[in-house]
């Protein structure tokens, strides 16, 4: 791919100042020449790009390291008091809010219920705006504000193309946002929010193939590979909750049938229990998340139907997992999102003994399936680095003449 | 990803290869600017690329071209006496040598039957030598053997890790050939050469995210994300054949059950048939090419019995290409290999038709479905690019001192 000086400064500065954030938990502090070792870059680019990120307030001088001898290093970290930045994770069940630092550590947290029928653009505006103003983050230090909603999303229209779940198509989210939010807001979706989170704090550091699982109400896949995140050709890679389980099998509301989501999705899940046990008082027919929580309160009370439907779960969840190592060959495949955390550790174990039986030996042995270790809502996070990211490129370059 | 200095040269001077071997068919030679202006390199850069490839022989100076008033500019073109390629593609029913000149152009071409049953290594082995003798190549002049083999392979080791078809484990292929053809070998399998066939040759020049899906005895998925091939962590991507079209459903010889290739390869296909019509006289149990051949002629004749089987295939090749669309979500899926060129047309109608029916409609749009319109064999061809591409790999970097 052709990319110009200006791609290349761009993402050369968004590589150095990721380089440095990702350090977190680590030393919080670097130097020049480290960043110039790790990053690949000349130390006169490494140095020339932290001036930039310096000038910006993103960066802060710190003190010195000794180098065995020679001058001593200056050192440098993510500045705490540098702007902020903002994740909406926009779900079908809730609008979850968090306010982070420049080292996207998380300040503040914000949750809203939403009800799965409250889903006109209007309502999921509203909720947006009111968690966001829950949140009390002074305005004038938001450095950007990045949303993920449900299904596919034009990121550069800022409009919803198309949530399934709550039948959107074409929302021009942005625009309905920008009177009530005016601030830079970036649009995404939680595949790619969370894969992103991820790559730079989780089980996808320092790999190249990865893909993140998400299991919420809908499924899809976040995909890495070579280290970055892949778009696809519209922007709409990952689908894999509307790849085909089972010909002829459950209808799915994409229009198609027997769609992996319809068997391993919240409401998939909910009809696994149905088919099983339909008077089972775990079955909160209206409440996804209910549903989901007794499940997991079963399975960890040994209570029989818990177990099995966790296990019918997993019979295609581990399949449709199967599908992804042999297809994609990753280095690590990571469930993610609220249902992966409830169900947990049991789900974990049913899924990797079906993988076991259903994917091709040596691309098997090397991927790692994973839960999602990340503390906090991953798809926040995510969502916070997409708005790091495009505030970074929309400066103008080189910042210093 | 980091790379050294040295990866970047051998790059870039593949890529000016490349650039200037894929111009065939249009002008024929081009000047060192338009090489800079094409591939984003500086001139100086490109200047000494081309310079090294003079030196290897492998272009030659054509003459000048008018550049508006300035001074004439240099013509390079592929030195076509500048040595020989080969690509040879062993498949379950047949070896295909193909002898190239560095323009990629085909100079001869072989082929020997191979009886399925005929698959032990010291035979096809034997048939892999005694067909590079029949294409009566002067050895001294070959830069590179390109060998395709189905299944896993490990390029770097020249192993044939799994031949599903063959029940080949770790075969060490290269080492079993090393006695007999004393030349740099190269082993791939036919998903990686028909992919890069397609991008330096056919549907996928110019375009970034390209799926090959290769349609023979095996199938399976050749994949290239932004303009390069994508190989996975241990080069087993693209084994879509062995994703799961029917939870439960036929049993595959890679031990799991209801695998895409178990319903569209060459024998699923035949299964069809026999479903449908078990004494059809289009039916030859022990002979692949004979029953696809015969279901052609049907098909074409209007046969209803054929009709229905292309129908029937389709009906499960359309679904498990929706699923690439949807996981992801290329600019063109190319259908090649010998089942695709035999059933060709009528197939790829049903395949559409089926895919908009199944597909989600955005990334459905944004995707061209068509027949490879490769002339030859898009293996073989694959195959000696990549020997090409290690060809200058191994020489010594930078050539000039």
């Amino acid at each position: 791919m052709r990319r110009t000086s200006r791609d290349i400064r761009v993402a050369n500065r968004f590589e150095v100042l990721r380089h440095i954030v990702a350090a977190r938990g680590e030393s919080r502090s670097v130097s020049r020449q480290q960043i110039a070792t790790d990053t690949g870059l000349s130390l006169a680019t490494a140095a020339n790009l932290v001036g930039e990120l310096l000038d910006l307030g993103l960066l802060v001088e710190v003190g010195y390291q000794d180098s065995n001898g020679g001058r001593p290093r200056a050192l440098v970290s993510i500045n705490p008091d540098g702007g902020r930045l903002v994740g909406i994770d926009v779900a079908e069940t809730y609008v979850h809010v968090e306010v982070f630092d420049p080292a996207l550590t998380v300040l503040a947290s914000v949750e809203e219920e939403l009800h799965p029928e409250e889903n006109r653009p209007e309502q999921v505006v509203r909720h947006i705006v009111s968690s966001f103003e829950a949140a009390n983050v002074d305005p004038a230090r938001v450095l950007g504000v990045g949303i993920s909603v449900p299904g596919q999303v034009d990121t550069d229209g800022g409009v919803s193309v198309f949530a399934p779940n709550w039948n959107w198509h074409d929302v021009p989210l942005r625009t309905l946002l920008a009177g009530e939010l005016n601030l830079p807001l970036y649009l995404d979706n939680p595949l790619r929010a969370c894969l992103v989170a991820e790559l730079w704090f989780g089980a996808g550091r320092g790999r190249q193939d990865v893909v993140v699982v998400n299991l919420g109400t809908g499924v899809g896949a976040g995909l890495a590979f070579g280290g970055e995140l892949y778009r696809g050709a519209t922007n709409s890679a990952g689908e894999w909750g509307h790849t085909t389980l089972v010909v002829d099998g459950r209808l799915c509301h994409c229009g198609s049938r027997g769609c992996v989501e319809t068997y391993v999705g919240a409401p998939g899940i909910m009809q696994n229990l149905r088919d099983m046990a339909p008077t089972s008082p775990m079955l909160h027919p209206d409440d996804q998340t209910a549903t989901i929580a007794a499940l997991a309160r079963g399975v960890a009370g040994g209570d029989p139907v818990a177990v099995k439907v966790v296990t019918e779960t997993a019979r295609y969840l581990g399949v449709a997992v199967a599908d992804l190592i042999n297809l994609v060959n990753p280095e690590v495949i990571v469930l993610s999102s609220w249902v992966a955390a409830q169900l947990g550790g049991p789900l974990l174990a049913e899924v990797r003994a079906v993988v076991d039986r259903h994917a091709l030996r040596r691309p098997r042995a090397a991927t790692d399936i994973t839960l999602s270790a990340l503390a906090g809502n991953p798809v926040s996070l995510g969502a916070a680095t997409f708005a790091l990211k495009r505030y970074l490129s929309a400066l103008r370059t080189p910042l210093r003449s």
